[in-house]
């Protein structure tokens, strides 16, 4: 099969091309008959443009190829381009070559929005489903969104690392974990790469990572999935309120970069983003309690605050805001407590949407400390072993966070389920596709 | 603990400074005593500078802090920039403030290199060898080369995706998988994005993915490994032909970005980084098979090319280059034969240092070819089911490759084992630390 290559995205013929010929590949979204005139629009990754064929001034077959198309034929078009007061985009395209390069049936899902389709069968035809443009516009904002945190970190100085997947024993406790047959011996799928970053600020100093981690928590709800795309970080010499700051920058960028990338394509979903302004509002976790307290919901102090009681404070706060200052019982081991109050930690939560977002702090860095934290969570030191080791040869103070990317994106873009904004998702009970 | 915020990489320390307050925050690499004057070497992950503490100058405290400092003790330090003729980097810092955040025991290993240690050694006490600055080399020059990679994709219309790493069934069968408990099912770990990715292609056209993948093979190679971290990328509405040359803008852009980055400080190295130039030379596998038997070594038709053919080939030829037009049935399923020959396909590696650093081809992308490829193989189509659906609804031709992100770095960075470039290797016998 032969075909020209693809020399334009639909988005980019603009009037200006005028007169040029050009290769359009894609999809036929739809297809309007009007005796000797055929408008057919193409879609693509980046949009619609409209073909017109008209009987006596297109090659005849042509013309006989326009009229044997159905939607969804995946075809590749040459043609020129043609300014227009009457087409939509100011733009058309006459078409001089059509090659049909793949035939579809009936589809077995909606994807012109004219049939709601429920979740649950288009996740089961997710490939055919991620047609919709919608779709495509949430995974290119993803894609932005994961180029705009990296771009991020780099400005402040951090490298990227990638950490195994696999790992022999638990990194936080508590949470449970998916094990793996590793040739003779059983080893677990990380739930995070907490450790290692840790590890890893005693020679890089500031890194991160962007990699899968996994939860095997028996969860089914709509901001939940047992497997994940963490976005982690981790630097030397700071605290809390350092990478906090960092976290800040990261989501500016993201709302910024996504807006001026994607904001006329989002308003035509309703999708609203606003920009949020520096600093984001610090509460303390007393605070939230007080607040909350007030509102009717009671939380005892050492609990963590519930999903409906982020949600109040959102309300009340206004977002992005960071919880700050938690019970230390409440957090992971290595979380730091206050040296003036050693039952309160270095800690924060960032909440957006009602959703904790992300959720970092600073770090026991002196192993006796770390150690002591270990076993009053019931912890077995040495299990840990490979990790404390490090702890004896100038471990630096050091504070991160990790982020779940597909909850920032859901927030971002206003999903309700984060299934929505992951390609293939994992759940309680979805293992394929 | 309080100390004030590094300022300042030591890489950042120029002359220009001179007279400037400046923080630095690192680990102590070397101390030369002079009576009355102590010269401090300070490193951190960017390179080393000199602190001079001089006796009778600096507060008292700072001088007895000085004096009690070990190698490797974390330091943060103030102080003051000067021009100097006499320090290697032309600039020294004299410091006002010197608190030491961490204290050092003696080293399991020397990181210094006066004394060499074995590969083992140093991988079970990796997070202290990652102190060697070699080491943050490395590691900085990887984190360039997935943002060089990254760079190249994105200007090429590409937009990043996360596709599932548990999966249910083999991509490729052939290769052995490791079995992953997934609440009461048993799944897999993906040995690569295959075939999400040539799904994706049919919706979001151009798509890459850095993300680990695993391969359950029992060897124990230099340039082997478990987990390994693999870039993948798949084009819809292209061949072969268009993805190598994608490719060739990629390794052009990895190899020009890491030498301008880091080119004097791998010359330290004796590493020294030729930027390749394009077209990459290609011949095909019947030529090579033909070179290779003038070499005196005997390949049948239809088997692969064995590493040390590989290496002859480079030598013959010259890096980086492309082997093209594989035996149909060497290769996966998915792979498109030759309209002209079907029993030659549509298929390349790319190999540098004697390795194959990428593999890639055009994909089969109608339904019935790919179900009778898959039973050729002895593959039942019933298994790819969910992955067969999407190409009845209009999937486009494709192609792409699949790189080793380790076997990148490698041969790039002129490693004789691949550990040597992964932070945390997984290999037949390696599952910690």
């Amino acid at each position: 099969m032969s075909f020209p290559r693809k020399t334009h995205w639909t988005k980019n013929i603009t009037p200006e091309l005028d007169g040029k010929e050009v290769v359009l590949a894609g999809w036929v979204w739809d297809i309007r008959d009007i005796g000797n005139i055929k408008f057919i629009l193409l879609r693509d990754r980046e949009g619609l443009i409209q073909l017109t064929v008209k009987r006596g001034t297109v090659p005849e077959e042509v013309w006989s190829t326009a009229s044997s198309l159905n939607r969804e034929d995946a075809i590749v078009v040459k043609g020129i381009v043609k300014s227009s007061r009457i087409a939509k985009a100011g733009v058309e395209v006459f078409p001089s070559e059509v090659h049909i390069v793949a035939r579809s049936k009936a589809l077995p899902i909606d994807i012109w929005g004219s049939v709601e389709t429920d979740l649950d069968t288009r996740l089961k035809y997710r490939s055919v489903d991620l047609k919709r443009p919608l779709n495509s516009l949430i995974f290119k904002a993803g894609s932005e969104v994961t180029r705009a945190v990296r771009d991020s970190l780099y400005n402040h100085g951090f490298i990227e690392v990638f950490t195994p997947k696999i790992i022999v024993t638990s990194t936080e406790g508590g949470a449970e974990l998916f094990t793996v047959q590793y040739f003779e011996r059983v080893a677990y799928l990380a739930q995070s790469p907490q450790l290692y970053k840790e590890e890893l600020t005693a020679s890089l100093e500031r890194i991160f990572e962007i990699a899968p981690a996994y939860r095997a928590e028996k969860h089914n709800t709509n901001y939940h999935l047992n497997e994940f795309i963490s976005v982690d970080i981790e630097e030397a010499f700071a605290n809390y309120m350092d990478v906090m700051e960092i976290l800040e920058d990261v989501i500016i960028n993201v709302y910024d970069r996504v807006n001026k990338a994607f904001n006329d394509e989002l308003n035509k979903y309703g999708i609203e983003i606003k920009n949020p302004r520096k600093p984001f509002r610090r509460i303390t976790y007393d605070e939230a309690l007080d607040m909350l307290g007030k509102r009717g919901l009671k939380i005892d102090w050492g609990e963590d605050v519930p999903k409906n009681g982020m949600e109040i404070l959102s309300e009340e706060i206004g977002e992005p805001f960071f919880i700050i200052h938690f019970p230390t019982d409440l957090r992971a081991f290595y979380t730091k407590p206050l040296d003036s109050d050693p039952r309160i930690s270095e800690s924060f939560d960032l909440v957006i949407g009602g959703l904790e977002i992300a959720s970092g702090s600073s770090r026991v860095h002196v192993k006796e400390q770390l150690t002591e934290a270990l076993r009053k969570r019931g912890l077995n030191p040495e299990s840990f072993e490979n990790h404390l080791m490090i702890y004896d040869y100038g471990m630096p103070p050091h504070a991160g966070w990790g982020m779940g990317l597909y909850r920032l994106l859901m927030v971002l873009l206003r999903r309700d389920n984060i299934r929505e904004v992951v390609l293939y998702p994992r759940d309680r009970f979805r293992l394929e596709p």
